[in-house]
C-alpha cells in the first residue's frame, strides 16, 4: 500500500484546495500551492495551507518534483488543469471536481496515452455555502464520503496514493467508475438542486403576504437553492447527459401528477406519493448504516442564550441520544420550537422525562 | 370583541381536533368531542381533550347548544361535515382543513343561505409526521401561524370567535380570503411536497450504492416526502386549480433547464439559478421578521449523550444566539458534525471562542 509522503502540489487555493492543504499540513506533509489569483495564494499560504509556488523560471515546461497533484479548480477548467498537471509532472494527479466523465474525456484528448494511468479522479462530498480560502478548514472533510473514480486504465499505485490522500484528509473513500459517479451525483445532488431552484424560483414571484404561511418544509426543500449560481451553472453543464435523463423522468412524473389531478385519479396520485415515501426510506441512515426508525419530539424553548444549553444538559442527563436537531422558526413570538429526532423506541421516555423536568414538549 | 367562552364542539378527534381540545381544556373552556371512530373518541377523551358527545337521542336533527364548532375531519369530508355542523347548531362553525375554497363551495351548495355567515374557515400551520389523537398536544399550535379565511359574506361576530379560538390555542391569526389562502399554500406547501416526492421517487429506483453519496442537501429536499400518502392524496386533490397552475409553471421552467443544458446555454441557466437564490431570500425570517443574514459554523461533536449538552453549555456561555441547528449524518464514523446557524456578524466570535474551548470547528 502506497503511503502519502508528499510533497503535494495543490492547484487552486479556493475552499477545497485550501482545506486539502490545511488537512495535509496538520499531518506535516509538505504542500505547495498555486493559484492564478495571487490574492487567494497569499491568503491560503498565510492560513498555513502550504508554501506558494509561483510560476517557476522554467515557465510552463517546468516539471514539479512532487508525489501528488490535487487539482482544485472550477468545473469549467478541470480538464485543461488536470492535463497540464499530467504533462508538467511525473506525479500522480487527482482532482476534487463535482463531475468526472466529461473532464476525463477532455484529459484523454489532451495528454499522451502513457500519461493517463497517473490520473485518478476524486470528489469529496463536502462544501460550504461560502467559497474561497477564508472559508477553508482542515476539518472540512472529516467523516465525509469522498468518491475515488479510477478510469479503466488507471494505475493501481495511483489509486493507492489518492486513497491515502482521502484518508489523510479524514474522509471515507468510496470507489466508483467516473460514469457511475456522475449518475449517482446527478440523482443525489444535481437533480435535488435543480428542483430546489425551481420551487424557490416560484417564491420570487409570490405576493409577499402569501409567504407568511411558509413552514419548515418549504425552508428544507429550498435551502440548497441559495448556492452560488456561477458554480452550479458549471456543475450542471458538466453533467448534462446524466442530469437531463433524470430531469426527463421527473417531467414525465410531473405530467403524471398533473393528469391525475385534472382527472381526479386517486390511484395514480397514491402510487406517486407512495414511491416518494419509499425513496426517503432508501437514503442511508446515520453513519452509513441502514435507515433507523426515528421519531421527532418537539420542545418549546425560550429564544435566548442559555436555554438550549439547559435543554441539552437535561437531554444528556436523561441519556437519550439525539439523531438530529432542528429549530422551527415561529413567526410572532420569541419561543423556538426545537425538534429533537431520536430512535422511535426512546421517544416516549424522552418526552416523559422532559415534561417531568418542566419542559413543554409533544410528539 | 367576542370572547371564547365555550362550550366548543370538536368534530373529529384526530391529531388536530384532539390538540384543539387539549389547548382549550388547558384554559378551562368546556369541550365536547365527536368522532365516527369510537376508539379515537375514547382516546382523546382519556387524554383530557374533552367530554365525548355520542349521537344524542334527538338523532341527526339534534341541535347542540355550543358557542363554536371546530370541524377537524380529513379533506375529503370537510364540506359535508361543515354543512352538517351549520344545520345542526346555531353556533359559529370553523374548520382546520388544509384547503379552503373547495369545501366552501360544497358548503354553499348544501346549506341555506342564512346559515353561511356563521362559517369562517381556518387552517393552523402545524402538524406532525404522526397522526391520530395519541400524537396530539396542547402545545401543537404554540407560536404557529393560523390562517383565518372568512368568505365575503362572513359574519363579523363569527370572525371574532374564530380569531379568539386561534389565540386561545396560542397561535398567530393571519387573515386571507379562501382563494388567497389556497394559492398561498399551493406555493408554500403543496408544490414543495410534490417536487420532494418526485425527487424521492427517483431514489427508489437508484442502485443502492449510489445513495452512499447522499448528503444533507438531499435529505433536506426529500424529508417532507415521507408524509402520509393517504392524507396528501386528499390535500392535493382538493387544491387542483391553484396547484396545477404552479406545476405547469414548474414544468415550463424544467423544460427551460433541459433546453439550456442541451444547447449549453449558460445565460438561461444562470437566470434560472439566480431566480432560485432570490426566492430563498424571500422567505420570511425567524419570528416573521425580514430575512437576516446568517452564517453556518460547523463543529465536530462525538456522537454520544452529553456531548451536545457540553457544546450548548459552551455556546450559552459564549453568549451567541443560535438561529438554527442541524446534525449532519456522517457515514463511517461516530462523529457528528453539528451545524450552528448564527447571525453573520457573530459567526467569527463564536468560531474563535469554540476553538479556544477545544472544539474543532469551521465555517
Amino acid at each position: 500500500m502506497s503511503r502519502l509522503t508528499g510533497p503535494v502540489l495543490v492547484v487552486g487555493a479556493g475552499l477545497l484546495g485550501t482545506s486539502v492543504g490545511l488537512a495535509l499540513r496538520a499531518q506535516d506533509i509538505e504542500v505547495l500551492l498555486t493559484d492564478i489569483d495571487e490574492e487567494n495564494l497569499r491568503t491560503a499560504s498565510g492560513l498555513g495551507a502550504g508554501r506558494p509556488q509561483r510560476s517557476p523560471k522554467g515557465g510552463a515546461d517546468h516539471v514539479y518534483d512532487v508525489q501528488l497533484v490535487v487539482v482544485a479548480v472550477p468545473p469549467d477548467h478541470l480538464g485543461t488543469a488536470i492535463a497540464a498537471a499530467l504533462t508538467s509532472t511525473t506525479a500522480v494527479v487527482t482532482d476534487v471536481g463535482s463531475v468526472k466523465a466529461g473532464p476525463l474525456a477532455q484529459v484523454r484528448a489532451l495528454v499522451p496515452a502513457e500519461a493517463l494511468p497517473r490520473y485518478v479522479g476524486g470528489h469529496p462530498m463536502a462544501g460550504s455555502e461560502r467559497s474561497g480560502p477564508l472559508a477553508a478548514s482542515a476539518a472540512l472533510f472529516d467523516g465525509r464520503p469522498w468518491a475515488v473514480t479510477p478510469h479503466a486504465g488507471a494505475d493501481a499505485h495511483a489509486v493507492e496514493v489518492v486513497t491515502a490522500l482521502v484518508e489523510a484528509c479524514g474522509a471515507t473513500p468510496l470507489t466508483f467508475t467516473p460514469e457511475q459517479h456522475d449518475e449517482a451525483v446527478a440523482r443525489t445532488s444535481h437533480l435535488p438542486h435543480v428542483v430546489a431552484v425551481l420551487v424557490a424560483g416560484a417564491l420570487a414571484s409570490a405576493p409577499q403576504d402569501h409567504l407568511a404561511l411558509s413552514g419548515q418544509g418549504l425552508r428544507d426543500v429550498t435551502r440548497i437553492a441559495a448556492g452560488d449560481p456561477r458554480l452550479w451553472e458549471q456543475i450542471l453543464s458538466a453533467n448534462t447527459a446524466a442530469l437531463a435523463s433524470l430531469l426527463r423522468d421527473v417531467r414525465t412524473d410531473l405530467d403524471g401528477v398533473l393528469e391525475a389531478l385534472e382527472s381526479d385519479s386517486r390511484p395514480v396520485l397514491a402510487e406517486i406519493l407512495g414511491r416518494g415515501v419509499a425513496g426517503t426510506a432508501a437514503i442511508p441512515g446515520k453513519h452509513g448504516g441502514p435507515p433507523v426508525a426515528a421519531t421527532a419530539v418537539y420542545v418549546a424553548v425560550p429564544d435566548h442564550p442559555g436555554e438550549l444549553a439547559r435543554l441539552f444538559a437535561d437531554v444528556g442527563e436523561i441519556g437519550v441520544n439525539i439523531e438530529d436537531v432542528r429549530i422551527d422558526h415561529d413567526p410572532g413570538r420569541p419561543v423556538g420550537l426545537v425538534e429533537l429526532t431520536v430512535a422511535t423506541g426512546r421517544a416516549g421516555h424522552l418526552l416523559e422525562a422532559l415534561e417531568s423536568r418542566g419542559w413543554t414538549a409533544h410528539r
